[in-house]
Parts: C-alpha cells; sequence; structure tokens
C-alpha cells in the first residue's frame, strides 16, 4: 500500500535547531536561570492556554490582533502572549498563600502571531524575574535588578555590554516642570525613539506636538548624553515632587548597584530612556551590548506601580527585567558571537566497541555514568572508521576503545580527539584522567 | 474610575504549583534530564504549534478528538499532543545533516483536550528518549533504556521499583505458533488487559473472539507470572521464525541489562505487557512501583520499526522510553511520596539586614553570591519578627543577621534557623561555614 508522505516542515516563525545549536541554546538558558537561583527567585510555571476572558482582561490593541485565540468545546481559549500577565494572574490567585515581597522567575515560550521577519518569532522564549510587593516595594530592589543583569553577561561573555538605568519620575517631573503636564504621555513617547530616528526628527515632533523651541531645546539637552548626569540634576534644582523623588531613587539605586557588584563602567544613566508607554512608572533599564549598539536591548525591565489590577483590589508594586532569549540566539547566531562559545557535546566521551561481545564495553560505560560523566557507547555493528567518524562529527572529546586486547588486560584506551593522542590504560586511571 | 474586577483562574485540566511544589517539580525533572545527558543523548526542542496537515499525517480516532486545533489567518494551526509525531518530523527533516544513530532527549509540553477529571491533564511534561537508527539499529539499544530508568528512578528514591520487559514478537509468535495468526492484534488488546480486568474476563473475551478453550488456556499460562521465563520459553521448543527472534532478543536484551548495571531484582520478563497496540513491534517496557502497583506504570515504552513512515521513505527504526511526568507528580503527591524528598528553598541563605544604610548588607550578599552560594537578601523596612517570619515560611536553613554591631566589627551574625544557634563570625568564617 503506498503511503503519501507529507512534507516534513515546521512554520515560518518558529525556532527550530539542530542539536549542536540546542546545546549552546540551552548552555545559555542554564546560566540565566541559574543566575536567577542564585539571587534567591522561586521558580513558577504556569499555563501556555489561558482563559481568553482571564488573560485579555487588560489587553488591547496590537497585542490583541497578534494573539493566538480559538475555541475548544465550550471554552474560549488564547496563548499567553507574555509572561507579565500570567505572573499577575497567579499572583492575584494565590495572594493568600504567597510570601511578599514575592520574588519570582519564570523560564517559558510566549506567542505572538506577528508578521514573520527575520528574527522575529511568532514562539519564543522570555526569561523573566519579578519581585512583587505587598502595598509596598522598597526602591533598593531597583538596584539589584542590574546587578543580576550584570552577572548573566558577564557569564555569557559576549563582550562588553552597557546597563543604561534612567527613572520615569525624573522625565515626568522635568515636563511637568516645563509647564507641559498634559503632554507628557506624548513626549515620552517621542523621546523614547531619539536612539532610532535622531535629534532632529525628534526635534520636529515635538514641534508638531505644539512645545514651543525654548523647551525643545530644554528637552534635547536634558536626554542628551552626559559623563555625570546626577551632579546635573542636581545643578537643575528643579523643585517639583515627581523630579526631586526620582533624583532621591536614582541617587540610591546608584549607589547600592555599586555595592550590588557592578563595576561603575558597565553601567550609566542615560535619560534618553523611556521604556514604552503607561506600564513602567520609576526605575527602567535596558542593556546594549557595547560593540553591537544596533542590536538593540538584550535585557530591559523595570519598575511599575500596580501589577494585578484587573485581578486583585490589593496593590501589588513590582521590579523585573526580562531576556528575550529567543530573539537575543537569533541575533548572537547571526553575529557570529556564539561560535567561539560553543560547548563542544553533551557526552564526554564515547566508548566504541571493537568485538561482538559487548557485555565488557558495557560494564566500562555503566562505570563512567556512575562516576557522574556523560557517556555514550557506540553499540551499532559498523566499520571501526565509522565508529570514529561519528565521534568525531560530534565532537566528543574522548574516545575509549575496546577490543581484544583491552578485555584479556581488563584495560580500556583511552584516545584524545583533540590531540590523536591515544594510550592503553586501567579503568581506574580512565576513570581518574576523564575527572 | 471602578475597575472590573476579573477572576484570576487557571482552567480546569492545567497544572499550576505554589512555587514550595515547583521546587520539587523542577528537582524531578532535573534528574530526568541530567541522567538523559549522562547517557550521551542530545536536546531538541520542536514548536508546540504546527501544522495540521504535517502534525496530524498519521493521527486518527480518540486522539484527533482531543487534538487543540485552531485556525490563525490561512493557516490550520495544531498543538503537538506527543513528542513522538514532532521527532518523526524532526528526524525526516534533517535526516541529511543528523548523526545515526541519532539519540536526543526531549522534554516539553503537550496538549490533549481531555474530558478533565483527577490526575487527568489536558497539558502535561512528557521526558522522552529515542534512538533513532539509519535503516537498522542494533537490539543492544534495547538493553540501555532500561539501565535509564533504573537511573533515574533510582535517584529518585520513591521506594522500590520494577522494570518490567516484554517482546511482542515472542506474542506474536505464539499466537501464531497456536494458529491464531489473524486474531494477534485483537488477542493482543485483550491480554494487555489482564491486570486491569483480570483472568477471568480475559478468557471471556477470548471466547468471543473464536479462540477455543485449549488454546484459551495456553494463552492464559503463557502470559501467567512465572520465576524463570526464559528457560521456560525454551522448553516450550516453539519453531515459529518470529518467537525465535523474540526469544533471541530478550535473551541478549536480559543479559545486557545486567551488564548496564541493572540489578536483578530491579526488573523481570512479564508475558502479559504489549503496550497499545499497532506502534511497537519488538522489546516494550513497563515500570511500576513495587508497593504502589495501583498508580500503573510510570515509565513505559518500546522498540519500533519505522518511525517516520508518513514523512520519508527512509525506513527509521527505533527503541525509546517515556516518562509522563505531570501525572508522576500528580500521583506521587497524592500518594505523600514527595514530602519527605521535598528540597526545602532555593536559598541557602538570606541576609536580614537591621539597619537603614544597605551597603553592608548588600556586599554581604553579593559576595556569597560570588561564591556561587543561592543567597536572597530581605531589602524591605519591616520589624525583625517579620523578616525572620519571611525566612522561616520561605524553609531558607540559614538566616545571616546584619546590624550596627556586625558592620563595626566587619561581622555578620548567622543563625541557623533548625537548631536555632547563632554566632557572630566574619565574612571569610560564614563563607566556609556555608560551603
Amino acid at each position: 500500500m503506498a503511503k503519501n508522505i507529507v512534507e516534513p516542515r515546521t512554520l515560518p516563525g518558529f525556532m527550530e535547531l539542530l542539536p549542536e545549536d540546542q546545546i549552546e541554546f540551552d548552555r545559555i538558558k542554564n546560566i540565566i536561570e541559574e543566575t536567577y537561583k542564585r539571587f534567591g527567585f522561586l521558580p513558577i510555571d504556569t499555563p501556555i492556554i489561558e482563559d481568553s476572558n482571564v488573560l485579555l482582561a487588560k489587553a488591547g490593541g496590537e497585542t490583541e490582533k497578534q494573539i493566538y485565540r480559538f475555541n475548544k468545546g465550550d471554552n474560549d481559549l488564547s496563548l499567553r502572549f507574555d509572561l507579565t500577565v500570567p505572573l499577575a494572574k497567579y499572583v492575584a490567585k494565590n495572594q493568600g498563600v504567597l510570601s511578599f515581597p514575592f520574588r519570582r522567575y519564570h523560564i517559558g515560550k510566549v506567542y505572538r502571531a506577528e508578521r514573520p521577519q527575520r528574527g522575529r518569532y511568532r514562539e519564543f522564549y522570555q526569561c523573566d524575574i519579578d519581585v512583587i510587593g505587598d502595598g509596598e516595594l522598597s526602591i533598593s530592589n531597583d538596584a539589584e535588578m542590574p546587578s543580576i543583569i550584570y552577572n548573566i553577561f558577564k557569564q555569557l561573555d559576549f563582550g562588553k555590554f552597557k546597563i543604561k538605568i534612567n527613572n520615569r519620575k525624573l522625565l515626568g517631573g522635568f515636563f511637568d516642570n516645563l509647564g507641559l503636564q498634559d503632554k507628557i504621555t506624548d513626549i515620552l513617547r517621542i523621546v523614547d525613539k531619539i536612539d532610532k530616528i535622531g535629534q532632529d526628527n525628534v526635534k520636529d515632533m515635538l514641534k508638531d506636538l505644539g512645545v514651543d523651541d525654548g523647551k525643545i531645546n530644554s528637552i534635547i539637552e536634558f536626554v542628551g548624553t552626559k559623563e555625570n548626569v546626577i551632579p546635573y540634576l542636581d545643578s537643575l534644582n528643579i523643585e517639583n515632587e515627581l523630579f526631586k523623588t526620582g533624583l532621591e531613587e536614582i541617587k540610591l539605586v546608584s549607589k547600592y548597584m555599586i555595592s550590588f557588584g557592578i563595576p561603575e563602567d558597565y553601567f550609566m544613566i542615560d535619560l534618553s530612556i523611556a521604556r514604552g508607554l503607561d506600564y513602567y512608572t520609576g526605575t527602567v533599564y535596558e542593556t546594549i551590548l557595547v560593540d553591537y549598539p544596533e542590536l538593540g536591548s538584550v535585557c530591559s525591565g523595570g519598575r511599575y506601580d500596580n501589577l494585578a489590577e484587573y485581578y486583585t483590589n490589593k496593590t501589588l508594586p513590582g521590579v523585573g527585567i526580562s531576556i528575550g532569549l529567543t530573539r537575543l540566539f537569533y541575533v548572537l547566531n547571526e553575529y557570529k558571537l556564539l561560535k567561539e562559545n560553543k560547548q563542544k557535546s553533551i557526552s564526554k566521551v564515547i566508548v566504541l566497541p571493537m568485538i561482538e561481545d559487548l557485555t565488557y564495553p558495557i560494564k566500562v560505560a555503566t562505570m563512567l555514568r556512575e562516576k557522574g560523566i556523560n557517556t555514550e557507547i557506540f553499540l551499532e555493528e559498523k566499520a571501526f572508521k565509522k565508529k570514529l567518524n561519528y565521534a568525531n562529527k560530534q565532537n566528543i572529546p574522548h574516545v575509549i576503545i575496546v577490543g581484544e586486547d583491552e578485555v584479556s588486560q581488563n584495560k580500556v584506551t583511552l584516545k584524545d580527539m583533540t590531540s590523536g593522542e591515544q594510550k592503553t590504560i586501567s579503568i581506574e586511571e580512565l576513570i581518574s584522567e576523564l575527572n
């Protein structure tokens, strides 16, 4: 009976890696997760499918169009599009039993039906941490977040990076002080684009908004790059309460960031950063790779006043950061920044039996595994050259050859695949050699 | 402006754990993953959403009804319902670049819209490994699989377990030899239920199928529990080729299972095990917890002739096992088998500052983190008692108290939360104490 062969394709916009790349992807994911745990964050795992009424309580506009939403039976279901809404649901639902501040990390896939294009994925991993307070949350938490970013990107070792921080209260207070309180949202949106569209376009857009030239110049000067931001901010002597709170906050955050171990040349205050429009209310973060600023921010986040207002009347302020791992992996790969970091293989060693009875080679593999050494055994009947090719293609650094001689001597032959050297040794010597 | 509060609920049939349980869930998942790597399996990660035409190339019947299938734009999409079909797609798609035998592990969520009931989930984790051969695959691989099961459940330490193996060629050959070749599929289906429905019901069903009493007794005797299965099988002197192949295979598998380090009292041949109906063709496995046989098999699998016949003309035989982690976690929890195993917390230590300036306590936390110790710092302004309550509720084993005295002496006070003992020591002493 002839079968129809269906082409085994993967949908566009969905990342599916070969094992070699998957190993590297998992290595990065693991560094992120271990660092989140090092800082004492607790794991949560929420469903990918949620009730649409729950998931979309807040959503609207562009995001809603991108949601995978469908019916199954009587249920109106949606796939989560970020990890923040599920966190809000989780905290609101479990508020009676969680300890606050609630520190959680969450690494998982989220879904957005974006128009597929290079580096845009419809399924992608987010790696989030947030600290949620019950009613209030100390500003010192805002200094801990960048120290987690620092630790992760230091370990990932993709070159020099810089964490940029700002505080939206400074921006809001400054615009308020200029008498532009009714235009703050629009000004923030425009100023946030300065890196992308340039100063002149920003000026034009502010003019179109009805801001006069003097104020435009003040804004441009304010958000421009400067060496010593805090003395500059002090020198402005602005008597606006929001501004003064923002200034106090950023001073404390900067001070404690040093205590949290971030070297001064790994962070800067950048007054042009605003991040989104209505969610963040205080400290905001972006992270750029210094040699590749065109990649945009590789880790962002900020402070918000109320996580779960759609699910509870309790006020839940928080601060968090997020790494878009799938896109990060894509761009690092595009820029050839992964190659040198690549781990060679899962297995440290592979046993190649040269004899028909596999009892002895299997015992060798079993002993190595019992010692915690990742070990493969090649069980197929193939020519020696093919077995060696397999080991080579898998980048396994050590090969153990077991033939008649080795069995009779109760030894093995260990071949170093990098140097090509080989020697016949006892199992005990083998274990100490591999450890 | 009053807001509508949406009840923050999670859909029935979806597991969402509190952090304490999530830590334990992740601990189990991590043991499974690390063991898969220890045996040299490579990671893959495939999309949860696939093109329905690709995913459902083979599916039919009960499974198809349970699939989450929907349209988005012009696309007919489905959520994966197992990890085997995605593996088939992956191997067929990448056959030109993969090394064979291809050994992969895959841990991920799958979706089935089953009727929700206790212990049945609509979203659940599967933890799969398979070895796929290119055209052929040595029978010795069938002996390695149970050794992976043994290693995992030994580490999980949920009490005594037993790996049951069988070979469908033995069953098929035996029925064939009885002249029942046209009824093999039906007999397998009936015999597979013997543990659930009992011997008498099996007899009745075989009778209804038109099998005569003599043959029914032969079948019942054949699949019954016995001490020395291989001598029994030898003693039957059955001259059926399929049976003889099955016998050779199970002899070799049993022999190598010992070499792979499985103690003899951890496995047995059980001739009543058939596993499903049309997929497996040789060795089959089930694993039961000896003191809780009612839980059913906690890890199953087997050998199949052709993984991806719907996607490629290449013959891809394989052998694999799967752990249904979400259901396993549910039943272990129901039977109170998790409690004693529970890891206490993510953090090994928490710093509780007793002073306003957090510089010194933050530095202490940072030093511990730099030494690889999972460390939390309590940054909120609360009464000491509340801080201690927080540490206690989180089950963090060590608390570091930093007040004025500690700062002036450049020391810390370390409190053991189990014994209640506390002592004031230097940072160096602290680090060596915690390591």
